[in-house]
């Protein structure tokens, strides 16, 4: 296509929400009018499949419930009124509690206010906070500081208290944990609380719960008298728990206008429940996805925001998009092996790292660029007539086109700049296209069943580690004899990598052969 | 395969360092006997290739250079006593700099020592610094802290120097830039100029350059008489420089070992030198990475460091695997469009984030696993008997299991600590293994030719910009008058984009029309 059918295409499929001066190209994609046409169909049933949804039907098959995290931010929409209530109650609660941190009547009992968060989380309870956190933040500006732990690496969990060590009296601490029983979250907790401990502080004085009700984690708070509890609802997901307490909290704290991320998101919403294809970004992207991978996940989606404060998105994007699309059966029980993995950081730095692959190498990707319409920052010219920010709309573009040259495809997401109405929109946007892309393809993206069996072969481990852990005596053992004393024959491999590991903790001494089967340890 | 056969084969193929304490595990890679013995005359081409190279071949026929990262960390086997006199002498004055600028004899006017580093590189000049810097440091023990600006975006370089805004005065500020012209390096150093100007301070005091003897930024150092500068080589390439000065220096100012770094790489080196496969980690590497993909890059690499200290690993490797490999020509100019896509962050974080789509979605991937021994931090029990670094191992081991146990592969790499050591073997390891792949599969890995196309479209972009403005009137035009009035009609798309940023950026007015050929613009 020449460059005049090419801006023909452009304007043609140009997708543009007035209200959020936000739009979608996807004329760089490889598609015509006919694929459009043909998925009709399956597009309307996806539209029919949310409302039904959003109305509150049971979304969620396999776990029985309702996905309302459309709700959060359109609380009138939810299904009853004790839904609503909740929403706008726990949304007042937290920005009361927020303002009542700034203003110091919520404070530690040794500083004179709190001006540290410490946010405990993982997974939906981490990428969201720390996303929005990088997005919207300004240190030198913002209410509190903000400081995450979201791994069960005490190495990591140390260096972060380490940095906070001496300003541990004006930390205040939230946990965050859905169901209360995430161990890598409960380890942080444990770790820190220790930590306040030390430091001759109260840790419940300092602490906030964010949790279902009634989970372990609510009854501890409560029972220790923690400064405040938030709900998380069971009809809201971790991946898309960034609009309820789990993300609205910690913004608030940080100083975000919570109330613009969640406008944001309500009009994005708005414009996506449109159901006419054309007009609707969020089925377009559905689409789209569906035009390069097959409906099959057979590319990856690569993200480019041409903007720092982007640069957390595609992580963010990775467990919206490939947690809820990764999935093995489809509703009706058939073996389908879906997904759409996704990778990137930010432009123009990845175009200095793996934009030679995306431009010569294997074709096996799509790209979704992010272009920040203002470019921020001191205007100065870098050249006669040219500033900094010109230079990354120019590599923007340049790469768009270097990449369409070579046969690869991608679309480009224009948004004025990063604000948190901004924000919100760009993660309403992403979570109904992953729900359009659901339907299409005909499977619950609302579940997790695969991260069952890791799980299990953890808890699976840490039970062999007791036992081996009982099993060493001054006697030198292999492994093998160390896994048939304790009835865990079979296990001989998992029993020896425990061993090493125990080993290098102090906990195990070993006197390692060249033959693995022959290394022999004793008690430490 | 059962558990016992399992073990058996993890044995079997255990590629274990001694001198290193770092294994490789295979046993989770589909291969077997028959596919090793078919890539083993392949092999041995790969291994005398690379001796080639390291003898100071032409190993970079593209561009007619040797390439000698190798060389950086065992001067004694450059292929000319000048070379390892160039790279004793740099390795020598980077830490005499170092010293020096700890000691307080280098020091800013206005502050009694430099406490702060700010290093403006990109690429190449700032992944592997970024890597190291946040696998290596505490900050609260680093004999200097350390500053990133890795783009041309002006927003994200304004909010590193509002941070750093009243310490300016004690920062020391690196400019990396090999061939000294790249332009997202030279705006960051505009900006950062113009912000010590405004602080009343004097830049060149400030001021260290790594570049290339004779470069545009080279001769600009030494103009204004920069506290130092250091070489770059015309045969070490941006995505091997780690080990060059534009790694060591930063490390050396943060107070980071970096001859350990060096002798870490040093002695993995010596041990991927072996040309008996099964006793080289690199060349099992490199031969898994072809069994998984086909030798075509039909699965994606997965890189999952159970470590927080790792988290910078797998973007790292983004660019050294995916801009050494993904070529659209071989060697003997035949379009194969290879490539090897990387993405990961860290487990067990990760696990909460895509694990559902690697256990049960698109099977596309394969992953590394990197295990450290060491857990760390406190051993503070979070369970009788059970730390939190007790759990860090179990979920590795338990998603090893369940990813094998659906089919999906795996590898792993074990060390004992995140430490200088490591970090040095862990480069040297994959930088052979990608020298080893790309002679597999017959390409050159060290060019980088896809780079250009959108490098020469975003200063066309530029160029349009400038013509554009310069149209720009009182009289509202459409895209395609001013695109026809500048003699660029057929990139009249581009020239839509660029009034668009014009505009959001002050330099334009715009009255948009619901149809993007009727939107008019005028002089701001």
């Amino acid at each position: 296509m020449d460059a005049a059918e090419l801006w023909k295409r452009y304007c043609q499929y140009l997708c543009r929400v007035e209200s959020l001066d936000l739009s979608l190209d996807i004329s760089r994609m490889h598609f015509d009018e006919g694929f459009l046409a043909s998925m009709e169909p399956g597009m309307q049933r996806a539209f029919a499949e949310m409302n039904e949804l959003e109305r509150g039907g049971i979304a969620n098959p396999d776990e029985q419930r309702m996905v309302g995290h459309y709700w959060l931010r359109a609380p009138q929409l939810a299904p009853t009124h004790e839904i609503a209530k909740e929403i706008s109650a726990t949304l007042d609660a937290v920005k009361k509690f927020a303002a009542n941190v700034h203003a110091g009547k919520i404070k530690p009992a040794t500083a004179p206010c709190f001006a540290h968060v410490l946010a405990i989380g993982i997974g939906g309870s981490a990428l969201g906070p720390m996303f929005v956190a990088d997005a919207l933040g300004n240190p030198s500006a913002d209410s509190m500081q903000m400081h995450f732990i979201d791994n069960t690496d005490p190495d990591g969990i140390a260096r972060v208290l380490d940095i906070l060590e001496e300003r541990l009296p004006e930390v205040l601490c939230i946990v965050t944990s859905k169901s209360g029983g995430t161990p890598d979250t409960r380890n942080g907790m444990v770790l820190v609380a220790d930590a306040y401990r030390a430091a001759g502080l109260q840790f419940a004085r300092h602490a906030v719960a964010i949790t279902m009700p009634g989970s372990h984690l609510d009854q501890l708070a409560q029972s220790e008298k923690w400064l405040a509890r938030f709900p998380m609802f069971d009809w809201v997901g971790g991946r898309t728990s960034e609009l309820s307490a789990v993300g609205l909290l910690p913004a608030a704290l940080q100083g975000i206008d919570v109330d613009a991320m969640l406008a944001g998101a309500a009009m994005c919403d708005a414009v996506t429940r449109v159901h006419e294809t054309r007009r609707n970004p969020a089925a377009l992207m559905a689409l789209m996805w569906y035009a390069a991978t097959g409906g099959k996940g057979q590319k990856d989606l690569v993200v480019l925001p041409y903007k720092d404060r982007l640069l957390l998105f595609s992580r963010y994007l990775q467990q919206l998009v490939m947690e809820s699309l990764g999935k093995q059966l489809d509703l009706d029980g058939r073996r389908v092996e879906q997904g759409l993995a996704v990778y990137g950081n930010k432009g123009s730095t990845d175009q200095h790292a793996f934009v030679q692959q995306l431009r010569d190498g294997v074709n096996n990707f799509f790209v979704t660029f992010i272009r920040v319409l203002e470019a921020g920052g001191a205007p100065t010219e870098v050249e006669p007539g040219i500033t900094a920010g010109d230079y990354l709309h120019g590599f923007l573009l340049g790469t768009r086109e270097a990449l369409y040259g070579n046969d690869r495809q991608s679309m480009t997401i224009t948004v004025p700049r990063v604000e948190p109405r901004t924000v919100g929109a760009l993660i309403a946007l992403f979570e109904r296209a992953v729900g359009f892309y659901a339907s299409l393809v005909h499977i619950n993206a609302y579940h997790q069943p695969g991260v069952e069996a890791g799980k299990k072969a953890a808890a699976a481990v840490l039970s062999l580690q007791a036992k081996a852990v009982a099993a060493l005596s001054g006697t030198p053992q292999t492994a093998e004899q160390i896994a048939a004393a304790i009835g865990a024959g079979p296990s001989v491999e998992t029993v020896f990598w425990v061993l090493e590991h125990l080993t290098a903790n102090g906990k195990a001494k070993m006197a390692r052969a060249a033959e693995s089967p022959l290394t022999r340890f004793t008690r430490a």
